[in-house]
């Protein structure tokens, strides 16, 4: 048995989120780094390769090029996963060609810049025989699983009321132009439609539906351009309506300062709540009608197979935001050993975000978009792209 | 000199707001309960006040009858001031009598049962040379005033964003018929248009427009009837515009198991933020665009003289819901010894929740309800009864 | 029936520990003070006394003068009970003039200046009439009451293991003059033989104590004089040997910089564990072997007699220190009344720090001197006075 | 360039620290697992190597026939670096051994059986041109490192106390036969001396050590037994002094029931303090004589290059155990890279526990011990061994 081997498009030297999925992957030794199309000229592509210990024969100048030679290899030689780190817009076309090729895709999110990609490559994708991830990586933590799983074992009973929030401050100021992370995300013409609710609120929406298995089916939305001259929302209000009637709140905001990355989602059902705060992962509050709060910790008393199967560590030893990603990588790389084994992979390697919350993901954004400009109070969720 | 001389309408033995006015009351020393009409019969209302070491002649079977007698006592030995802690819709008619026989009210609140009673209200009050001082607890506390101090002084710069939650879980079942406290609030005869908003939302808005200075001017709601066969709200969410453009949230629930009286506000400015939680009342955290966040703490460092004013104990000595509460006994009484001396209140003895928080109150509850009522999305806030 | 009318020795105006005296025994309404002997300056006590809204009849020049005035005053307008909040030294001699001359006792800790004093003082209590409380504060927060009763029912089995840490920073610098409560306890001649342990030290071992049901019978100690030119400790920590077997630890500091009055007991037994904290007093946390930690909250869920008849308000509306002290104050008002009406006063009424406690404390702090002199490891706790 | 080549003893199929070691080593991507000595079959070992990808020609039957047939093979081939993380009787002849052939040593602490041993190493270490590192995990944290920089650069001014404690629950009952990691623990013959102050008091003593860059001097301490039919304390606490005058307190204990790893420092000095806790280790709290507490979090503001070149996530993505494992992993790599290279590593690379460490953890344990059994109150700390 080998390990899983893996391409790059994008995540040249001094990206973040590329070197983030790096480690993600590396973590288990289940997946080998064996390839990439770091940056767009071929040299650049070769340094940052070299700094991963790649051979410069396998550092491509393109992705189109990776794409071509790797499909080529010896089957027991060539990529056989790639992982795409590119700016958004690039993510339908890496990801389209990649299929296309017959490799297995594990996406950054968001799926793509628009909801009509995300449908189309769910086509493309019921045309292939191959594979797709998306990181929607806050729900690779194991208590936020456990949050899920006690919900599907109705510990809290009926679900009524999810509160979501995902509050930063790192957009509150104008940013400078060398900070190359912010400038994206507030141009249109890199980042889509919106900037809050496309980086961070799409985020709270699949933890909002992942935790209680529920769909969000209406919403109103409060959509603002905070600090002055921004063509985009960097703050925003969102109420829903889920398909079984409960009501939820979901807050997204980069302009809350001195927030750092908090999200935190509370849900309340007829007997009982469960509270998880991502800058604290390994707690899950359990509230009670009528008895004490428990804080379930990672690690402590029985606990779902989800959540266990996906822990590292002993109780009180934290795992945290890397950990949590590479259980994406883990439980996908499972998924394509059974593939590729021909046999069903069991339910934690297949609970990994795929294109179904790609879909959701992108039609989220366009539809709390659409909402927010409305001036009728309820808009109804709808998977039709709002754009055609 | 003496003490205040503090009747009271209610509070009956049972009663549970009756003992904490009293309590709150007692604290300091300034006042002295001297006589009440605390239950419907003369001798309910004699065994309550002989349990609280009154005279049985001071002890009266209506408010009616005590306010007729008390005001022919001599100067010294009559009452000054009436505490009015009886069921909602009787606040408007022993307030209004109180004040034509010349008794300063502290009222517990909502301070009526319709925004038109408030407004009633305040015509009389403009009519009459006395002093009206309203319960609203939350703004009593210490550091919730060193956050409207800070915000003023320009710590946080220009506010953009509150956030204001008060999740409660005590009604998250249908309540048994003993639950009193239950039972009133869910029937629309005595508690008015709207149980959540009507009990809780309204603190929650109150404590919004005095922290931040700013005043609610539109909103749009989605206010629920959860738990089954409710004629009234449990639980809603309302997005709010503020008259310097900032944006809000409030949320107050009933049916959010597990939580107690978890109010909590958060603040974000351009340059800062501020976080208070009810639960933990001694704390305040304080945000900064690039610095640590601090943790003030009552009694710590230099605070303002609004916060400082309201504080009995040294750092470390936790006050609580008690000393809040008295802190507003405590200012009023201060109020009526200016007042009697014909001197100006100074600034702490003025910062007391009057007849201006009174109306704002009663018309919050009523616009909230309007605007979830409406199709639209945006209502406008209106102090003209809806009702008219 | 009529208040209990309570006088006071100190306290004037600008004391702090007067003023906290007063405000616990104002709060529920069953006490009124009635006179004083505030300053050792007739005009002074009067002045103090008017602010009080006494008469001037009523306030003393000495105590000795009070005792004896008081003491020839018809029965029912006569003080009933003194409250000695005077400096450390006349703890004694004026609880004795006041014993002698039939009053009640409510008196400051640490009870007495010395171990010798404290024993005398209980020989003269075992020869009259009348009742002593102490007021170990800490005692009183319900949540501690409940970490009582739930030791004392077996919740957590055979107790092993108490770790008590009482750590302040407002002795980290040398005091100026005009910090009248850092000087005195730093003077021999005012605060005894020692300063942390007498002061802080002596509360959290009553707390370990209180809480356990046990008694320290060996100790080794380490304490220091960190600050320069300090004759007597500010900084400490003790091991501990309990009767029943269980090791502690007990900590005091007053050198511990951003600490405040961070006292906190944390019990280990067979099966469980406690935590309490004073800064965040309506929390306890209980521990268990197995199953994830819950979170008791004042007033959620079946809690004990104890603890309950200690609350004064709701779950999540916060008690704190004040209402600690008062319940000492409310609890022994109680005593005295079954004290006069002859009749066994109930265990909520017993509850309360007597001269057994003022003994013990007493002695705790000669001990935990005497060991820390000591270069032999252990040493008997001993209730001989060590100075005779 | 190369990933470094990395062995490892011990550490087959089910073993927790083995995988621990990987994880930790692969993280990065600097570090590849080559060849292993799992198990003391060749069967097993074999299995466990293909579990992790390995060629079965590198899956040793023995310690000795690695170390004997992996020095053989070519310079670009061979293992570099050695991981032992064997049972701890076994950590000194594998190390021994490993050095003596030429290899790099991460060991797993406690870094030998004895003291005597841990001298000997450090004489073996000195004879030869190889590196040394050891697992004190602990201070791989970011925010343990801040801790130590800020202390370094005189932000709390000298330091006067030092607070370390490390409760754990695991073993307050008597564990199974099942329970391999308590069995041996427990078993003087394996664990040697200690079990809580040999597993877990020595990472007390190391990061305290490390944090305030001082020395124990001198020790008092009283180690316990507490549950039935153990040869092994399980509890203790320790006094300390410390090199520049601080006093400290050293709590460790394996039968806190409910505590998981809750290890927990503070440090207190002339003008600040300083609070860490590893179950939340991205923060550190900074307190201050007169100023509200801070609370410094990863990747907040300015921080030390020590700290920042320690963090792999942007603020608000928890880091967690396993990248403070790698911590380590990653600089020792890069003190590998340098020592080949024939330069002096940086500072970043120079922060990894060594043979320093070693030595001291190894005389903490016999120092505590020896203490414990002393009936003197203080005993000199010193590294001569104590059993010769």
């Amino acid at each position: 048995m080998q390990k899983i081997r893996m391409g790059m498009v994008g995540g040249g030297q001094g990206a973040f989120i590329g070197a983030v999925h790096r480690m993600a992957a590396n973590l288990d030794g289940q997946i080998e780094l064996v390839c990439g199309a770091f940056s767009s000229t071929a040299e650049r592509s070769k340094q940052s390769g070299r700094a991963l210990f790649l051979d410069d024969s396998r550092c491509y100048s393109s992705y189109q090029e990776m794409f071509e030679v790797e499909s080529k290899l010896p089957a027991d030689k060539r990529m056989q996963l790639v992982a795409i780190v590119t700016p958004n817009h690039l993510h339908f076309p890496v990801a389209k060609m990649a299929i296309e090729h017959g490799f297995h895709v594990m996406s950054d999110k968001p799926a793509t810049f628009t909801l009509e990609e995300a449908l189309a490559l769910e086509e493309i994708l019921n045309a292939h025989d191959v594979l797709y991830g998306l990181t929607h990586t806050y729900t690779g933590y194991p208590m936020v699983k456990e949050a899920k799983a006690l919900i599907n074992a109705g510990k809290i009973g009926k679900v009524r009321k999810i509160v979501v929030e995902y509050p930063q401050g790192w957009l509150a100021e104008a940013p400078d132009q060398s900070n190359k992370q912010a400038i994206w995300r507030l141009d249109p013409k890199q980042a889509g439609i919106s900037c809050c609710m496309g980086d961070i609120g799409v985020h709270a929406a699949n933890l909002a539906e992942y935790v209680s298995s529920l769909e969000i089916i209406e919403l109103c939305a409060d959509l603002v351009a905070t600090v002055e001259n921004r063509e985009l929302d960097d703050d925003g209000t969102v109420l829903l309506k889920f398909n079984n009637g409960a009501r939820g709140v979901l807050m997204a905001s980069q302009i809350s300062v001195g927030e750092e990355n908090n999200l935190k989602i509370r849900v309340y059902g007829e007997t009982g709540g469960l509270e998880w705060s991502q800058q604290e992962p390994n707690s899950l509050i359990l509230k009670d009608l009528h008895e004490p709060n428990q804080i379930l910790r990672a690690g402590i008393g029985q606990q779902s197979e989800l959540a266990t199967a996906n822990m590292r560590t002993p109780a009180g030893h934290p795992e945290g935001y890397l950990e949590a990603f590479a259980n994406i990588y883990r439980n996908f790389a499972q998924q394509i050993r059974a593939f590729e084994e021909k046999q069903t992979p069991d339910e934690i390697a297949q609970d990994v975000p795929g294109i179904k919350e790609a879909v959701r993901g992108m039609a989220f954004i366009e539809n709390v978009v659409a909402a927010s400009q409305s001036n009728e109070k309820w808009h109804t969720f709808s998977i039709a792209p709002t754009n055609k």
